[in-house]
């Protein structure tokens, strides 16, 4: 199954995507499976309209309550990353999450914008996303496994002279729209199989194999969990194994087979801002 | 005006607090204060039941959106990092906002729970935090100034070796509990001009003024919103001067004047731990 959410009639609803439709539904998918457990179907939400998939608004499929991220999560983007001065070229040796901001959140086909003030290097990373259906503390690997609910696809839009000046890093990864994340979650895919495909106005710029991660979803999971309470909704996002430049004027693409695409154009900003936060 | 978030018949309610009671109410201060504007008034809840103040189960006053914090705000603080080898000692040129997670957010009286395997310096720091009650986006220091809501008490509790030795954060600050927030949101305070005093089973163990910050809310959030929309409902943790030891058994008092005092145990982790992520 597919779902997201969809701007309809001015207000976020939740979707589910088939072939060319999105049929608006009336209750939460994430809810229906953290409380429906294995036997499901008790809160299955019900289709209350059906709109062309052409002309949707796409909206986050998500806005987690924590929003996770980790780094350095393949070996050649450790090695690539500390010839540019991003890190130290240390692979890491423990499953360790780090954090994103929900305003910089945008959907599928909203624009990427360019603040005022960017110079040097502006990437694109792709990424894949585990999405948490249940509650999990103190979780098993297979505890982790059951309760994600699905797998969707994020661009981690990096400004890299700011990664590099500021203490942290809440403008060079979060800046309003430098986190797209799309087009939906797709429930039955296993991610360690796929194929990510970074294109630039249409153009093969980088491929990797999905799969060829450090650490998976369930060896950050069964970690943070040692501490930390992880929520439905929340989101893991699994790092990128290569980077691509991409400037104003320019569609990024992100394909991981199985899943779909994520596509973004790349605008210059405007006072104000095109786009807002996300609802 | 004072108010909260209370666990009132098993749900999250928002609740007023006067003098020793705690009025359930129909709406959240935050929507009203964020809608209503100057104006003020058309949708300003409405009591729904009383209960006394000393039988309340307090929540964390507000789950936000994002949770902005910042550190090395205090310039004696940034000396004594350096010396305890927490930081580099430098003290900051810019305003540059981290953040924090929400599982870690616990409400007054509820306890800071010790994870196993927490060895060495295990602190508390005093805060002020700023909860945002109007949407920002490129503002002036007037308007970020009017679109406060009111402030709170934060209290950011730290494991030390976890925090020299781990890539990020994560559990060093964000462990479930580490981040005691309330007991209330006060709306008719000037942070500016009040005491911070930390106190350990009674015995008052620092105390600075609140004021005696490098940059003030302002300078945070007029920064942030060059790039990033702040929302109703999130907050910024302003940074503490003084850090102090805290250990099971004993009890954390964070008072600043004008606001009220956020009091919380530290008991030791126990399996499953006492204490859920916050609703």
């Amino acid at each position: 199954m597919r779902f997201t959410r969809i701007l309809h009639e001015q207000r976020p609803r939740w979707a589910r995507i088939d072939d060319e439709v999105a049929h608006v539904l009336d209750a939460s998918p994430i809810d229906a499976f953290a409380e429906g457990g294995d036997s499901g179907g008790a809160r299955t939400p019900r289709v209350e309209t059906t709109v062309p998939l052409a002309s949707v608004h796409h909206l986050p499929p998500v806005v987690p309550p924590v929003f996770y991220a980790v780094g350095w999560n393949y070996r050649s983007h450790v090695a690539h990353g500390a010839a540019l001065g991003d890190a130290k070229g240390v692979v890491p040796t423990r499953p360790e999450v780090g954090y994103r901001a929900n305003n910089a959140l945008t959907g599928h086909r909203s624009p990427i914008v360019v603040p005022d003030g960017v110079t040097g290097r502006f990437e694109a990373e792709g990424e894949v996303v585990a999405v948490i259906g249940r509650r999990l503390r103190r979780a098993t690997r297979e505890e982790v496994v059951d309760a994600i609910v699905g797998w969707t696809i994020g661009n981690d839009v990096s400004a890299r002279e700011w990664q590099h000046a500021d203490r942290t890093f809440w403008r060079s990864k979060n800046s309003d729209t430098f986190k797209p994340m799309g087009p939906w979650i797709e429930t039955d895919v296993d991610p360690m199989t796929q194929k990510t495909t970074v294109r630039v106005d249409g153009e093969e710029r980088a491929s990797f194999a999905t799969g060829d991660m450090i650490f998976d979803a369930a060896d950050y999971l069964v970690e943070a969990s040692r501490y930390i309470t992880v929520n439905p909704g929340d989101v893991l996002w699994m790092g990128a194994d290569t980077t691509c430049p991409i400037a104003v004027g320019q569609t990024v693409e992100i394909e991981i087979s199985g899943i779909g695409t994520l596509t973004n154009p790349v605008v210059a900003e405007t006072t104000p801002s095109p786009e807002g936060s996300p609802a």
